[in-house]
């Protein structure tokens, strides 16, 4: 029987409650956004009593449907003042859905100070003191839960940034070999879990395929066949298990389009020392893995696990964190990029927005371009809460104000990721108007803009651009709401039974008769909920723009600007 | 003849042009922001190329028209996002009018980053380098100007907070005996100036009060009038004269809204130890002044010059600033607030949002309340550019973003002054609604809310304040554009030929045949400008309203929250 966990944290309340059938055949994104719209005050402050914490597995998540597992966390974003979700991989979306659970929803504000763990198990949820792990980082925070309730449970926790409130502190929880860094990083929600005096969430499930289906045997025929469909494309089946998502780094690079010296320049010279055929290369001399599952059932298995030289492991070592670290801020080490990730992943910050950050810092002089120790250094102050911690944490607009800077690359209070919307257009557009704030996932237009997958649009010219970017964003807001990774899509793009297969693998799990176009309207609905909230919450078309200096500065070496109309872009949800 | 000096950072190019028709009726806010709604894009960067800084001085500055010479800046305000004026007594209003300038225009922004001074004189005006004045403050930068350009001129100058772009930098201008602190403090216009690389502006004019008058009898027969209705007003005549706006301590502390500990609570206990009273007492023994005129020509002289034990003179210590250093910090120590407020006039920062600034960071945990040394010793690291310093600097509402702290008393990002809006609720429907973010004079119910003056409404109930507030805005905003003190309003609104009497001054002035009518119609205009500007600029009615805990927390002694409602706020502008 699906439920709703409901833990009310000024009474410290813990409830086990129906779900109502508006919200049955919803699931991640789509079931956050929509909670969140019905239940939270659009204008409410983000890290007050009003505001709620929504984690969701996707609607398949805990069946066999291959690359399921990502967990939707949703609620209203201290960073963007808007409607949030923002979803990782890991173990605990499987677990979650097979304790049938179809969304934790933590409300209220506690008036004192202590701690507390939600565990969740089959025989029930109660929270617990945690007082102990108050200032830990996720990792210990990982392992002590391990060691405390078995080494088989999931960990949603934050680190000391979310704990500290910070703007840019995310979710994350862990894969299974028990490794807590795959983030639902974007949007502050970390800081939305902290404000709630909740350190942690252990799932403890027995079970990881077997959320109920209705008509098993055509799942299972269902979920055999989008394996293949997966397995058949270059990408999911070749591509990312070899090297990552860090391939892209030589192919955004080679495209011109790979921001660099906080987007000044759209080429890398060191871009081939830090992408994903380097670090397959050292990760595998080092006894790392160049491929890695974030969750049980993936095919893809585009992660991957990178020694560093002090002998810890950061794993993985992503594309947009590699850019982040890397380019952006002309370092062209990767032990330094790994380094950074790492302390990221454990204080509990977003590492693309902590990437854009620290561009911004070094614009302002306050930590020179390049210097990758600087940089280390500066990041170490988060767990201490310095002053400039604090600030490094608050993210890229924040930061952006208190040093007076105007080369912010920031959309809605939220960083710009790892594509310059001046040479890949499409993103642009996705950038500017996606609810979400800048977020590359909401559209990712590079598709038919660079890699030529599900058509091309030229990525140096302004047609086209926004009839991609809506597409990929209906597309999307409906595929985040299923559990299925992002990166099924260029499977589903490139193969006409793609879409359809997902959609039967849905119909023989809940007993409905779904077509492609309702996939479709789910994510026009998805949209629209997301779109109404925000303008309750006072955004308006204004909002729905690039940051200046995009408009009026060139990216070498196209030489060329944004110059997608203000018109254009209020199109983009025409279908509204 | 009436010009305006256009001045061109970019090309560093200074043109005299002749001033438009409409704008030639046109002085003070709203000229400033006639000018900024023309000229400015709305959505642009504040701090970018695209923003201008406009000074002008009022309708009736640089005449004989008695305590008519605020100087009016204004902008895009990186503070709020919005459209700003702020305006200050001082000197260079007068000389400015003198020289026959509606208006000093500031655009574009230099490629490099010399910094200059305006040097504006009978025979003409030009940019001279002033490298030599970066970095310091604005006492030494008048002291040098003075010494070097002769010690009649006028000096409108920023502060290191200003050069390094800090969001509450102010621009200010000297009295007549030479001290820097008439401040147009709010709302971060300094940091616009800085942007510029403007660092000063001399104005050197040997006139004061020739301004061109067309018919020069009949206008000082109104001048003549205007004084004595001044000089009759118990207020302007005879409390103003003797304690200065400090007065206010005691009788809004006896109100019990007085916000002490961040807006915890509507008394302090040590409200006489730092009131106006006090004050007089303490600055005229110290051979200080309790009563002293910003400008020529003032006959209410409300300003007072406070001898620090260090030998330095901070003058003046006005009310707002003893209330945002003493009970919102819960000091109680005279010489303390002295010292903060002669730090931030000379640093360059605007003294109620640095105290809204500092009281977010103590209750952040970051000071201690009521630790006098330890908040002297954070607001001296704004010259330095520390990390904290760098969060003070950049306001409430940023330095409460980079805390995570929600009790951040801000509107649009703007410090809400010494006015408790949930026992002085004409006050709070201002602050909610002005297009300037929270500002206690561009709707000053506290006249009728607390002083009963033009009218009682009370302060603890919802009704009338919508009206109350309303009818004050539409008066201030016309009253702005006249160079007249806000402080005239107590005369005007107790005694009905006050209003008359203004506009018979314009009259005389202009050769116009304006009626009170007309200067409701040119309040509604100005307001109207503002919103439209506002609109453009992407806020909504939801920026209109309080930050969240004056809605839910009551304040002692009256324990009462904020309850205006909605819908009522959202008909402050209904004549629009």
């Amino acid at each position: 029987m699906a439920r709703f966990i409901r833990v009310d944290m000024s009474s410290r309340q813990v409830k086990s409650e129906n779900v109502a059938d508006k919200y049955l055949i919803l699931g991640g994104r789509a079931l956050t956004s929509q909670l969140v719209a019905d239940e939270v005050p659009a204008t409410c402050d983000p890290l007050g009593p009003f505001n709620k914490l929504v984690i969701a597995p996707g609607l398949l998540s805990g069946t066999s449907a291959p690359s399921s597992g990502r967990l939707s966390v949703g609620g209203k974003s201290p960073l963007t003042g808007g409607i949030k979700e923002s979803n990782a991989g890991g173990i605990t979306s499987q677990k979650l859905a097979n304790l049938g659970i179809k969304a934790v929803i933590l409300e209220g504000k506690p008036a004192d100070k202590g701690w507390f763990l939600l565990k969740i198990t089959p025989d029930g949820e109660e929270l617990l003191p945690a007082d102990d792990l108050v200032g830990k980082g996720t990792y210990e925070v990982t392992a002590i839960c391990r060691e405390r309730f078995g080494d088989k449970v999931g960990v949603i926790t934050i680190g000391p940034a979310g704990e500290m409130l910070m703007h840019a502190a995310g979710v994350t929880n862990n894969d299974g070999d028990g490794n807590s860094s795959r983030y639902a990083g974007r949007g502050g929600l970390g800081a939305v879990m902290g404000s709630k005096g909740l350190k942690a969430i252990v799932v403890d499930s027995p079970k990881t395929f077997e959320a109920p289906v209705k008509d098993p045997e055509r799942f299972k025929a269902a979920a055999k066949k989008f394996s293949q469909i997966l397995l058949d494309n270059p990408t999911c089946g070749k591509g990312l298990p070899a090297y990552g998502t860090n391939v892209l780094m030589n192919i955004i690079n080679e495209a011109g389009t790979l921001p660099t010296r906080n987007f000044k320049f759209g080429r890398f010279d060191k871009a081939a020392e830090v992408g994903g055929e380097k670090l397959a290369e050292v990760a595998k001399a080092r006894g790392g893995k160049a491929t890695h599952a974030c969750h049980p059932g993936c095919v893809m298995r585009c992660s991957n696990v990178y020694p560093m030289p002090d002998g810890k492991v950061c794993a993985p070592v992503e594309y947009e964190t590699a850019w982040a670290f890397g380019p952006n801020l002309e370092i062209g080490e990767l032990d330094v990029i790994a380094k950074l990730n790492y302390i990221c992943n454990d204080v509990g910050l977003d590492t693309i927005e902590t990437g854009c950050t620290l561009g911004v810092l070094m614009e302002a002089g306050v930590i020179p371009f390049g210097d990758g120790q600087a940089a280390i250094s500066a990041l170490e102050e988060v767990a201490k809460g310095t002053p400039l911690g604090r600030i490094i944490g608050s993210g890229s607009a924040n930061a952006g104000k208190v040093y007076g800077v105007t080369r912010v690359p920031a959309v809605k209070g939220q960083g710009i990721p790892a594509y310059d919307p001046r040479a890949c257009k499409g993103n642009g557009v996705t950038y500017a108007t996606t609810p979400m704030g800048a977020d590359h996932t909401a559209g990712y237009a590079v598709t038919a803009n660079i890699l030529k997958v599900g058509g091309y649009v030229n990525p140096l010219e302004p047609a086209g651009q926004v009839e991609l970017s809506r597409n990929l964003q209906v597309a999307t807001a409906a595929l985040d709401s299923t559990g299925l990774c992002l990166f099924v899509a260029f499977a589903v793009l490139d193969n006409p039974e793609g879409l359809p297969t997902i959609v039967e693998m849905i119909n023989a799990q809940y007993g409905t008769s779904l077509t492609v176009d309702d996939v479709t309207a789910l994510g026009q609905n998805v949209l629209k909920t997301e779109r109404q909230f925000n303008q309750q919450a006072g955004f308006t078309s204004a909002d729905d723009r690039l940051p200046e200096f995009f408009y009026n500065e060139e990216l070498p070496p196209h030489n060329t600007k944004f110059d997608v109309k203000d018109e254009e872009l209020d199109r983009v949800f025409n279908f509204q």
